[in-house]
């Protein structure tokens, strides 16, 4: 079914710096290239600050909007005051998919231990997946690469078809 | 300690269709045998449809009447509208294992990357032990395997024997 | 930057036997002596009961007086009747860091399964990073190894200075 299903992708960067113009973004373009490869169709990247409220509201909309079945955030999974992504995540998601999140920190930070202090999350809404990954393009898109295959089938799971752990 | 004590357990199938006679459920007795043939004298299997008051009830029941030390739960721990398994345990846990669940992803996913997407719950409610795996025969054995040995320490310490971490 | 940063902990040994002075705490003494020969300044160490307010009253205080950049429990991850740190902390911690619970465990249940039963929690209050380890004095010592050397970087981000994920 993954063969023939639509995959389209939002992504939404939060970065306070992006946002004011201060430094031009390079991870939307990263993720939107190795999507773009990957068979994925970019509907649209967005620049957000680091504002709880504005992250949630971007991603309830963009999800109920039926916009895009995965979005991606890009930033604000760290420690700082203004890292609040994860938060703002939690407060939209259905369904928390905890074992995304522990896979793509662990196969990180088997290459970068720092990955172990990403407080990502991952989880669905509706019939759309949103999925943390971190804000430099290099960690953005190798915490994306852990788990990207196993989204078309979350995709199908959370639109009501087949069950994981089962066999087809 | 564990080579003397009665090793009781319960299963829980979460199916609506297996509830309603649609195919008959292969889930428990696969777990039955597996736990037959590991020691563990299982005291009762229901079937119960996907509704979280429902699961919820059951596994406080059991935990409250001292039926079982270990309540085993099969189905519902995916992405569908109707997967409500994790939130049904999640209500009635006391504690939360988080490093069960960890480890039964993180294990399976070796083998069946999709594992990875199990919202499995694991926790104690007063001193017994409730673990979710997944609705298939396979998944659901292969789950229960990873962390199997594990459990009878986990009813000792519920039971207020013992603490996680100390050397015998 | 973790070059010339001052590295204070304090370590809080959580155990209602100790407390009343029925046995001799070993596990604090083993912990300051781990630290201080890896570059840490134990800056104090305090014996408290397994109770949930009064464990949170030390950490917050703690941290909240700024006495330590590092604030380290033990005792208390298990699942017996008294076993309450996990909570404690968590009532005072503003950021989760799930990926060093995840870690400390999955690395530790590499060498001793049961540290797979720990539900100890790591997070940030302010400018200070809280992490609780199992109350023997062997797994506490090799709980905190496997995370020791994140942590400077981990309150450098508290701290308002770098991302996790960000190449320097």
């Amino acid at each position: 079914m993954s063969g023939q299903m639509r995959l389209t992708v939002a992504i939404v960067v939060a970065s306070d710096r992006a946002f004011k113009g201060r430094y031009e973004d390079r991870t939307g373009p990263a993720l939107a290239k190795f999507l773009g490869e990957r068979g994925w169709e970019v509907v649209r990247t967005v620049v957000v600050p680091d504002d709880k409220p504005e992250i949630s509201s971007v991603l309830k909309n963009t999800c109920d909007e039926g916009a895009a079945s995965l979005v991606v955030t890009a930033g604000g999974t760290g420690l700082g005051p203004r890292d609040v992504t994860p938060e703002a995540t939690r407060e939209v998601v259905e369904k928390e998919l905890p074992g995304l999140a522990e896979l793509m920190r662990s196969k990180c930070a088997a290459r970068s231990p720092r990955a172990a202090l990403s407080r990502a999350v991952a989880g669905a809404r509706g019939r759309s997946i949103i999925l943390n990954v971190p804000g430099s393009p290099a960690g953005a898109v190798e915490s994306l690469e852990t788990v990207l295959d196993l989204i078309p089938h979350a995709i199908e799971m959370a639109a009501g078809h087949g069950h994981a752990g089962e066999k087809p």
